[in-house]
């Protein structure tokens, strides 16, 4: 086995053993940590500064320029500029983490200030006597006149208003949403104003609780959605929903019920209390969309592949039994096709996609791939079947990224491995299979039609060592990862024949993708000014390995960008702002879906993507 | 006892006892078939026209003037000029009924024509292909661009658009609420558009569904307001709500029920399905209106009275629990003050009272008297609190209008009652208390202070045999309606000094009532063009009795009308038509509410009204 580092991040506590020369952000995305990255992991935009107080490495020359005598003296470093190359602990401050950075809030290279939906007003309201019996109500209306002369009114505020009025001892905060008036709260409240941005996936739900006046997320939570058991992919769960009498209101209970743990436990976190929360903002794939609004979502499983709705919808919180402030509102991002979601319409929103002159292709790979294309001229976007070998299905030692996943390989003189989770290897993640499909090639052992060739057939450079992994399998030849010994069941770990093809057909789905976008818009590789990777297993993948087996398009490693959960930083710039709001409709309504499925140019397209690219331009 | 004659109504065949010389019209109330009678029954109008196909008397010379040949062939009479001295059957026709008359939606002398806020659009929809793969219902939104061009779309509309739209083979009907997109319906369903007008009473509930392209009733119910479990008036309802944990989810459970139930029997009886019932619109009391909407009235019963909410409240019905479409609205009529609920809106906005420059009074005695005099330059109004004498409580024999009640007393050489259902005399009711004090007034048996005078004192052109029933009593004395010898009981009953001092406090309160709204208005009782009376007690009051009591102004009769369930009218109105919406927000927000309690120029005109008159100008 390679010699594998120690790597503590604090203040989470969270240990991790890496490959030797990972650098630390790869480590951190490891460990789950995301970092703030606009430059692309470059080096040149010193966003993503750490402090190494165990452990610290020289600094580099490209380092030095980015920081001060005092932060030198501090241990900090750039972590995409630093490799690992010893144990080592690493405090990341807050500023550098994505989740709690402003990039949430501004789309790339724009600002968006916070311009809640939700606003609070104290008021004193004039007291009731028998020379002014007016209604309750009445009197609190009066009294915001002057900032909202006409408001509709929630039932539950006037159910509640009799004793709130007399509780704050007329002295109350006004909670308005636009034009309704949410709630009425005794004494003054306006310092306590919040909302939940949540990106629902098929696998993971992330929640960030936001306060709502500076726009800044205070605590975060997220969990696998419960509704895995019923099956790991979209489709699994649409025929949950079909073949069970009450499997729609079972699957929309799942993941209700998983929405209110997350919201008790960010309000538990940092002590709020979860009745001033008023507003839920979603984003998620159709499916994901339709299951938690109640829609049956059976159309879209079969062709046309047709949506219920596609605008944005709003509901009573309490109406889907999610517990916030009574009045409270759950937003949904809209969507754009079947399965060209919310999540989608997200990444469009806080990559800036619509207000950029420049070309650029966002990626967010999982079952699906989802594609967008474009500028703020014309947006494109496709879904391609990329299939679930890149999350461990089909794959014979496939799993998803959990502890005991081989997460990379590199080969030099022999097969070099990490595994996560200091355990002893029982399978490999995403990564890792494009790690190994991309070694394998660089070597000549898998040819560019995808062949395992038999060890007498493998270029001439190959040292013995790699070379005797090659063995004799089931559809030809087999590629030994990790030897029998090494694993916990005695058994090796492979990387199969069937496996590449399953790799050939995935990558080449989205490949062959992204070529039709580009067709569409009459535009080649060197027109993409950045090609945008969006979601947990996007920023995970190293680029030139993805590039190598042709999953990205040939083009400069430094246009390629991890932009992180996208999609739940579009969630919260839509929970923050009305003005993205209105653009996430903007979006929904204005991006052209591509539907590949039967189009004759996609099939060939397809055929030929799947061969593995020779070699590279831009390597 | 006196001659009485057996009355049946067709085609009810409903069989009713009358006193001789009754009109067909007092009869047809008594058995609450409430008729058509816009000129008050001066014989001048022509509505109430019945047949009398047995028993048939000749015909008056006003009679003759408002029927043809063949009405007079067929045995048509005017109900308000036919006096019953025989047996008789009654044929009422449909378009003399006041529940399926136009009045219900026209106001006093002005056409309302109907105008739904629900409206629905049959339409075919494009059907998706993988060339046209839009939302279900963004291709629902596209194909009534023309007459919706900016809709809010219902949840409930989301979640059945996908089997509606394929139920219907994407011909379907769109069904539109303002600007709100509420439901899709298959096929063709623009014929079947229903809402209900219900009047929310303390102690009944009544129904009415309307065909909302004519603006008809189709269909009523009616029953005792389930709350009457938990007390006969407003205030033992609210403390209910105070005294128990549940009591207002209780509370409002029941009314609840008797809606679905009334909801169920209507389309039961036309053969409508609920699901095209698209509104319920409610009309109530402050306090009922509360307890339907859920929002606790508890401050409605102590000072300064307030309530939580006028504006008039919208919910979706099926929040309430109440069973109509999916995603149908309640609407509840706005309030005017604690004690002046959306029932005297809804009287002011039948009578038209806001439109007419002639001064009118409006009265709905029950419990309380609501009273609103005004012209549409300015309405004021007050609630008094009557006392429950009229409803039969605190009144030795009182009794509710029910078998065994007496509801007529007529007294020439000696008393003769009349008594509901031919049972033997149990009790009287309301009507029967004001003719009593009336009848021993106008002998002078009764004082103009309220004494009843014992025998001897008594005028000297009393009848012996109505002398005689002046017995010594616990107050003073006492006058014994139906000897012993003719009760179930071998008891008397008893019209007693304490009985008379009730009468005088309840007719008290509202005839001061009266008077402080024409003071506030600098008005006379020559200036008042009509007197309204509303309710189902109003409609039995015999209009001589009560002014001869001092209940009612000393005006000539002929301008006191009968106005019927005005308030279910209003309801109706504001169901068909939302201009009356409109005017029923105006009349809730214009309408002075004058409070009585605490006033000194109250108290003295209270003392004042106590006293029985000793004469009028306009017997």
């Amino acid at each position: 086995m390679a010699k594998t580092y120690r790597v503590t991040f604090e203040p989470e506590g969270k240990t991790m053993f890496v490959l030797d020369g990972t650098t630390v952000i790869e480590a951190a995305g490891r460990a789950e940590i995301i970092l703030n990255l606009p430059c692309g992991g470059k080096g040149t935009c010193g966003k993503c500064k750490v402090e190494i107080p165990v452990g610290c490495p020289s600094h580099t020359e490209k380092e030095l320029e980015h920081l001060t005598e005092d932060e030198v003296h501090r241990h900090t470093h750039l972590a995409c500029q630093t490799h690992i190359h010893g144990d080592m602990t690493v405090a990341i401050p807050s500023e550098t983490r994505f989740f709690e950075q402003k990039i949430l809030v501004e789309g790339a290279g724009r600002k968006v200030a916070p311009e809640p939906s939700v606003r609070k007003t104290f008021v004193k309201v004039k007291e009731p006597s028998l020379k002014d019996q007016s209604a309750d109500m009445d009197r609190v209306l009066a009294s915001i006149r002057d900032i909202a002369p006409d408001v509709r009114v929630d039932i539950d505020a006037i159910r509640t208003v009799p004793d709130r009025l007399r509780g704050g001892k007329f002295a109350i905060t006004a909670v308005l949403d636009e034009d309704e008036l949410l709630s009425i709260e005794e004494g003054d409240t306006t310092a306590h104003n919040y909302g939940v941005a949540f990106d629902i996936g098929t696998t993971t739900v992330v929640g960030m609780l936001v306060d709502m006046t500076s726009g800044q997320v205070v605590a975060t939570a997220s969990r696998t959605n419960p509704q895995v058991v019923y099956g790991d992919d979209v489709i699994s769960r649409i025929s949950y929903a079909m073949e069970n009498k009450n499997g729609l209101a079972e699957l929309q209970e799942q993941v209700v019920a998983a929405i209110n743990e997350m919201i008790a436990e960010a309000c538990r976190e940092v002590h709020v209390d979860r009745r001033y929360v008023y507003e839920v903002f979603v984003v998620g794939n159709t499916t994901m969309h339709h299951l938690l609004l109640g829609i049956h979502p059976k159309n879209i499983a079969q062709a046309p592949y047709v949506a219920a709705v596609r605008k944005s919808v709003e509901v009573k919180a309490a109406d889907l039994g999610i517990h916030i402030n009574e009045s409270g509102r759950l937003h949904a991002m809209p969507n754009i096709a079947g399965f060209v979601g919310g999540d989608t319409v997200g990444v469009i929103l806080a990559a800036g996609m619509m207000h950029s002159s420049e070309l650029k292709l966002a990626i967010d790979i999982g079952t699906n791939g989802e594609l967008a294309l474009g500028t703020k001229e014309r947006m494109i976007c496709c879904s391609t079947a990329a299939g679930p070998a890149f999350e461990g299905a089909r794959i014979k030692f496939g799993m998803r990224a959990a502890d005991g996943a081989i997460e990379k390989v590199v080969i030099h003189d022999d097969v070099e491995v990490n595994v996560i989770g200091r355990a002893r290897p029982r399978g490999l993640c995403g990564t890792a299979l494009i790690d190994a499909v991309a070694e394998l090639l660089r070597l000549g052992i898998i040819d560019p039609t995808g062949k395992v060739l038999p060890p007498e057939e493998a270029n001439g450079n190959v040292p013995d060592a790699v070379r005797e992994r090659i063995v004799p399998g089931g559809m030809g030849h087999d590629f030994v990862l990790v030897h029998g010994g090494e694993t916990p069941s005695g058994q090796p770990i492979l990387l199969t024949q069937r496996d590449v093809r399953e790799v050939q057909l995935a990558k080449g789905a989205i490949f062959a993708g992204i070529q039709i976008l580009k067709q569409e818009l009459g535009v080649k590789d060197e027109d993409i000014t950045e090609v945008l990777l969006a979601g947990a297993f996007g920023n995970f993948i190293r680029r030139n390995m993805a590039k190598r087996i042709g999953l990205l398009p040939d083009i400069p490693t430094d246009r390629i960008k991890f932009i992180g959960n996208a999609a739940g930083a579009g969630s919260r710039m839509a929970l923050v702002a009305k003005g993205c709001r209105r653009e996430a409709e903007r979006i929904s309504a204005e991006t052209e879906y591509i539907e590949l499925g039967g189009r004759p140019d996609f099939q060939n397209e397809f055929m030929m993507a799947m061969m593995y690219p020779e070699r590279l331009n831009h390597a």
